[in-house]
């Protein structure tokens, strides 16, 4: 089997990489190959008698150069890259040549090699929805963005249910809820503080609140990430029908439920390393975010997700050690 | 005042330039210049001091062209070019190129130019809904296509919406009803029949009926779709808010009830010209098409339709001389 990864270095597609690296196989399929795509090099090592590695660095705006990353014919495309919601808003044409063009160069490069038809696993997010929301959010709820974020994660939504309709390709997306604990540095999207947040103090740093403790969101942990993909890629597609792209489960948390969860596995003064420190543009930006969903197609489907934010915050410790007793 | 119609040939374009080269008005303000483009050139000819008339033909694939229309800075855009569903489900480079490359190249065109921020009006359709429907259809109902064309005409959307919220310009997206009845030629559109049945009878020609009495549907009369045109380019938008498109009101009418209609006001001569030749694919498409809408928003901000489909038949008598008793 021959796995493509297109933005083989954020955080979710290098741990995706490494799964498949690590345990060389796809649901019960050998995995041979792995092509790891991204802008730049990706931070990853083939493991003896794994699967091959092949890291590339190229940019998805360009046609050309996705067509390339598509002529070996991939059984998988796993369509990770994209520009994140704050870098959208502030770059116009970077958000819409890459979230957008960037995807319809992949979808057009799949229907340009005659049969072909690989499953294609497309990240998508809960951008894509805009207020005023209904609460929980369910599967027929409008997507109608707010954001150019939003806007060009929904036109790649469009795109893939129309090419898996025309039988061009077997395509799935999958909404991420934010990820909390990201590893590692901030990244550009302004939810990057529900990480800080958690992050920061286990490694014994103070971290930066932006808004009011009962603010509720959206979160799945990195692990449940790499399990959606991985279920994504191999399901039986037969019963998603037309509507191809799936809020995932997640678990509805306030600010406050953290930072309890925090104090119940790190202790009192790691949760004191939290610094309250309100921020109107970020407290604005966050109210039009949305806060619960019911994820019942997906969790129909299988997709499954963390049993409660203190395991979040335990897997964190047990992958970084930081934080540990 | 500088108007520009894009898709100024086709039947509801050709309406609305004809009305302003008359009236010489678009709400209170005088009409200096009108350009009207299509990929062939349309039948208008100016009137004696009225409006002054440039008739172009060109691609709105083609950037380039698309920027020359834009470059002298019209007012006002009206963007009706499209290829309608039957023909974007047949060629699906053509759908994508017109209907999604098309739109993005004229919204392109007004962002590249500085301080310039016009009001679009694009028509949209009700294509961009897709079955499991609620019925009525309402405002806040899911917009999850299920054609190519309905997929393009929602990409459409997206991008007026993200457009006019960053303030690139003032747009509004109208989704019109089937229009029915359409004068002249049939075009490509599946919908065809539902004007079809109504037109030949009453020019004395038979009139094939492909689907069930019973089959229901969304329509208004090329007058209400001018309506529409007219309203959208002269309306306060603040009210509108983010979500830019709209569902037009219209009339939702069962094959009987139009049938019905036309005895009523032609004769039973005339509705018995219609044949009962069903038709298992043509069933099958209208099969997945909205029967019924609330179209409360676009009510409430002024938009209005026809009365009842027994006027919609007496305006077509009235503009084509045929059946006229």
């Amino acid at each position: 089997m021959n796995i493509l990864i297109i933005g083989a270095a954020g955080m979710v597609g290098r741990k995706l990489a490494q799964h498949l690296l690590t345990t060389g196989k796809l649901g019960n399929e050998a995995v041979d190959q792995i092509t790891a795509f991204d802008v730049i090099p990706a931070d990853l090592q083939a493991t003896a008698d794994g699967p091959s590695l092949d890291i590339r660095a190229g940019d998805i705006a360009d046609r050309a150069t996705v067509e390339a990353q598509v002529a070996e014919r991939p059984d998988v495309i796993f369509h990770l890259a994209a520009i994140v919601s704050g870098e959208a808003e502030a770059d116009f044409d970077k958000g819409y040549s890459i979230n957008m063009d960037g995807t319809r160069h992949l979808f057009e490069a799949i229907r340009a090699l005659p049969d072909y038809h690989p499953r294609v696993v497309y990240t998508s997010s809960i951008a894509v929805f805009g207020t005023p929301f209904e609460e929980p959010i369910t599967d027929t709820f409008i997507t109608a963005p707010l954001t150019s974020y939003g806007a060009q994660k929904m036109i790649g939504e469009l795109l893939l249910n129309d090419y898996s309709r025309r039988g061009i390709f077997d395509g799935i997306g999958i909404r991420l809820p934010t990820i909390v604990v990201r590893p590692g540095k901030p990244n550009k999207a302004a939810s990057g503080f529900f990480s800080g947040i958690i992050r920061e103090p286990l490694a014994g740093i103070p971290a930066v609140l932006p808004v009011d403790d009962d603010v509720r969101h959206w979160v799945a942990s990195p692990d449940s990430a790499l399990g959606y993909l991985l279920h994504a890629a191999t399901m039986d597609l037969a019963p998603v029908g037309p509507r191809r792209c799936l809020t995932m489960p997640g678990l509805s948390v306030t600010i406050a439920d953290m930072l309890a969860a925090l104090e119940e596995v790190a202790g009192p003064e790691t949760a004191a390393l939290v610094k309250r420190e309100p921020d109107a543009t970020i407290r604005a930006i966050v109210a039009g975010w949305p806060r619960d969903f019911n994820a019942a197609r997906a969790t129909e489907l299988g997709f499954t997700t963390d049993a409660s934010f203190q395991d979040i915050i335990r897997a964190h410790i047990r992958d970084t050690g930081h934080g540990a007793a």
